[in-house]
């Protein structure tokens, strides 16, 4: 099974590891990082994550996984990779996106008509790709499934161990990373937290957008 | 604040991305990837991370971060990492580890005669370098914060933005990364999956332990 891991400048690093990591440990998994350019790209909090193929050199896959971050919002007005999105999405069994990656594969045109989700600040935006938004963990929709920001890449990684492989590998693998969550506090949903903490994030979100906006 | 994060051929790539994308959102953070030599490691399932900085380049941090994998077996054998764990640690308010980088800080004598915890089936490994291993998701004991297997090192990152600065920004944090997990098993720790699932990740450990055994 090949899976091709699309990776870019500005890219958040845990949207790409966390399915990752799971994905890897799944029997007879090929993972590719597949990128514009190999090299080494710079995620938004400053590792470098390496590129091992072009978009040319990976032209089929199994799995398709599109990580978030700001940098997607540029691979979003890149008419080559939207056109390669389009392309290997013909060959994959499942296309996956974590966090705002959800909103790149939209500006591609291949959410329309799906209920999908992306990081809980960017639910609207999703909405103006013809998707509809879904407030939940992991969403399925025929061949495609969409998580939430950032870590939630992790638990679609094991839903995916799960449907490929059943319950016993999907159990190794989550005991495997020993993912038992204790965060020390509950926060990681919007109705958690207090309205401060959700408007200064949802400041920053639209501080970005005005930086570079999504397209469409 | 100047954060040393370590990286290795074969390091399990979400021991330190897990810490990193909560870190490096700290106010005033200032995160460093440091090796032994500057370039691309691969991690053990073969994402390629960059090394920015070499050993002799980073010789104070005031929070050190250790992963764990494979690779952290060949750093517990050289003495010039070993040599370079002891000197930046006197320099550091805190030293933490994810995963197996507690037996590496171990090997190196740190964390003789404190409580510790690492990946569920190394606890053994740990007591051989005279801590005592606590069965707990993030164990303190000083400056020393030691996390369990692999994804264990969100919750670190999640635990030191608390203590380092307060309720708000750790809950900020949090939301930003959307951590509100849901496994769609509950497999994460031994006491959750059959004994022929634990016993199997138990066989492959002990496998990797014959190829290159822990100092000591």
């Amino acid at each position: 099974m090949l899976i091709a891991i699309l990776l870019f400048e500005e890219i958040t690093a845990l949207d790409a590891v966390g399915p990752y990591e799971v994905l890897a440990r799944l029997p007879g998994a090929q993972v590719r990082f597949v990128g514009t350019s190999r090299g080494v790209v710079k995620s938004d909090g400053g590792l470098g994550l390496s590129i091992d193929h072009t978009l040319s050199e990976v032209t089929q896959a199994d799995m398709l996984v599109l990580p978030g971050g700001f940098g997607a919002r540029r691979l979003a007005r890149d008419e080559q990779v939207l056109a390669w999105l389009r392309a290997i999405d013909d060959t994959t069994s499942l296309t996956t996106t974590v966090c705002t990656g959800s909103l790149l594969l939209g500006v591609s045109g291949l959410l329309r008509g799906r209920r999908a989700t992306t990081h809980w600040a960017y639910h609207e935006q999703l909405a103006a790709y013809g998707a509809t938004p879904v407030a939940e963990r992991v969403v399925c929709d025929g061949k495609y499934r969409t998580a939430a920001g950032v870590s939630a890449g992790i638990d679609l990684g094991l839903a995916l161990a799960l449907e490929l492989h059943g319950r016993e590998t999907a159990e190794a693998i989550q005991l495997s990373i020993e993912y038992d969550p204790a965060p020390p506090l509950q926060a990681g949903s919007p109705g958690q937290v207090s309205t401060a903490v959700r408007e200064r994030l949802h400041r920053r979100a639209r501080a970005r957008d005005s930086e570079l906006a999504w397209p469409g």
